[in-house]
């Protein structure tokens, strides 16, 4: 039997279809003005031309939005439980999304012992690559391919509002962008490398949402953590697999 | 005798010609991008004309970059010094420029008892009004005329960037641009109260910097904190004064 997992975040909206522990369906696209539209259309995607409807648990800031979903459930609880899917003896789960980044600890048995969150400061979020960016006229997704082989220009601001300023003198003062992108990358990596030893340095670590697509900044946090960093090409899913699992274990009693 | 203090902030650089305890001149300008260029511009300004070279001395985040002064000493010592000056009985001075804030704690004496700073976050800031306001297409000076008498609408991120994108969807759903900028003033202000408490809220109180030219900013930081919050028509040249006085007792030794 089918179960849908939907993770409705602020910047993107992800589903999966899950049978036992195969990922069936997924689907993604930017959370739309109104999240209750993008979940809806995730729904109807991933159900699309099945016989039974499936279990519907939802997760993520949205979840509370729309009233025909079987269950919701906290981000955190999702997380850890995707996150044993994807690297089965994972013990600390970093997650950077578009708004917000978490750390999560988990037992040998997969339990969730403790955990951090940010939602407060954009400096620690993808917010942060995507305002810099924009600034220097590019995008998240180009990142790694323009600053391939780049070594970093050291950057002093942290606040992102500030990080923005200095990064427009840097450029005025002609250091080129693909050195400050990279020391952007750097400077971030930095400081999700402190955020995630504020709470576990307990690997084996998984890096999911957004940012973990970017290459460059993996090995940098891997870099400042000095242990590896996993990933998986369905880390952005994680929240929606964990929602989708509950709902297998709900159907199940 | 005369002397000279000039107060290289990161937004504005602030100047004063002293001569005991009266202000004979005084100067302001926006911070160049090249920070030396106004700090030599205030210091022709203020000296035109006069016989003697006066003392010269320098507070702010630029002091460093001239090499002409005959002193340079930090913001948080000026800072009450010239507070002294604009209001002799005042025991915590709150500071909110550009780009920093700070609290100071003077004792009956008008030493320097313990002090707060923050040039890390844009949130607690003139940045953080100056950023919403021209999200809104005004500026900080139109604040006042703008929200006069008109209720705040609440405002849940204090993160500059997040409340960015927090203002432009309240715009979309159709909230007052009025209210809405109120209600920044207002979510700024409770901050602000929060940080004075975080040191102490012993009286008399003097708001200087920029932002201390804000009305509605000050009736609502009084609101928050539950006390009087003094004001002075030069309480933007509090580092300047002090400064120019520290120069003073140097000369006199
Ligand atoms: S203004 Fe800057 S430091 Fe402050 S919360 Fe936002 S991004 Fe973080």
């Amino acid at each position: 039997t089918f179960t849908i997992g939907i993770d409705s975040g602020s910047t993107t909206t992800k589903g999966i279809l899950l049978e036992g522990n195969a990922i069936v369906r997924r689907f993604l696209c930017p959370t739309s003005f109104r999240p209750a539209d993008s979940i809806r259309e995730a729904w109807e995607a991933l159900r699309d031309g099945l016989e039974e409807t499936p279990f519907l648990t939802l997760t993520g800031y949205g979840r509370q939005l729309v009233d025909f979903a079987d269950k919701q459930v906290t981000e955190i609880s999702c997380h850890g439980l995707g996150a044993r899917l994807l690297l089965p003896e994972v013990r600390t789960v970093i997650d950077i999304g578009g708004q917000d980044s978490k750390v999560i600890q988990l037992d040998e048995q997969g339990n969730l012992t403790d955990f951090l969150m940010n939602d407060k400061c954009a400096a620690g979020t993808g917010r942060f690559l995507d305002v810099i960016s924009r600034t220097l006229g590019t995008t998240v997704e180009a990142l790694d391919a323009i600053t391939d082989g780049i070594a970093p220009h050291p950057l002093t601001s942290m606040c992102t509002v500030f990080a923005e300023s200095e990064v427009i003198s840097l450029r005025s003062a002609g250091v080129a962008p693909e050195a400050i992108l990279a020391g952007v990358i750097n400077a971030m990596a930095r400081r999700s490398g402190h955020f995630i030893s504020r709470l576990t340095t307990q690997g084996p670590l998984l890096f999911t949402g957004g940012v973990s697509h970017c290459v460059r900044f993996r090995a940098m946090l891997s870099e400042h953590l000095k242990m590896t960093v996993h990933t998986h090409d369905d880390a952005q899913y994680a929240g929606a697999i964990g929602a989708a699992l509950i709902g297998q274990r709900q159907r199940a009693r």
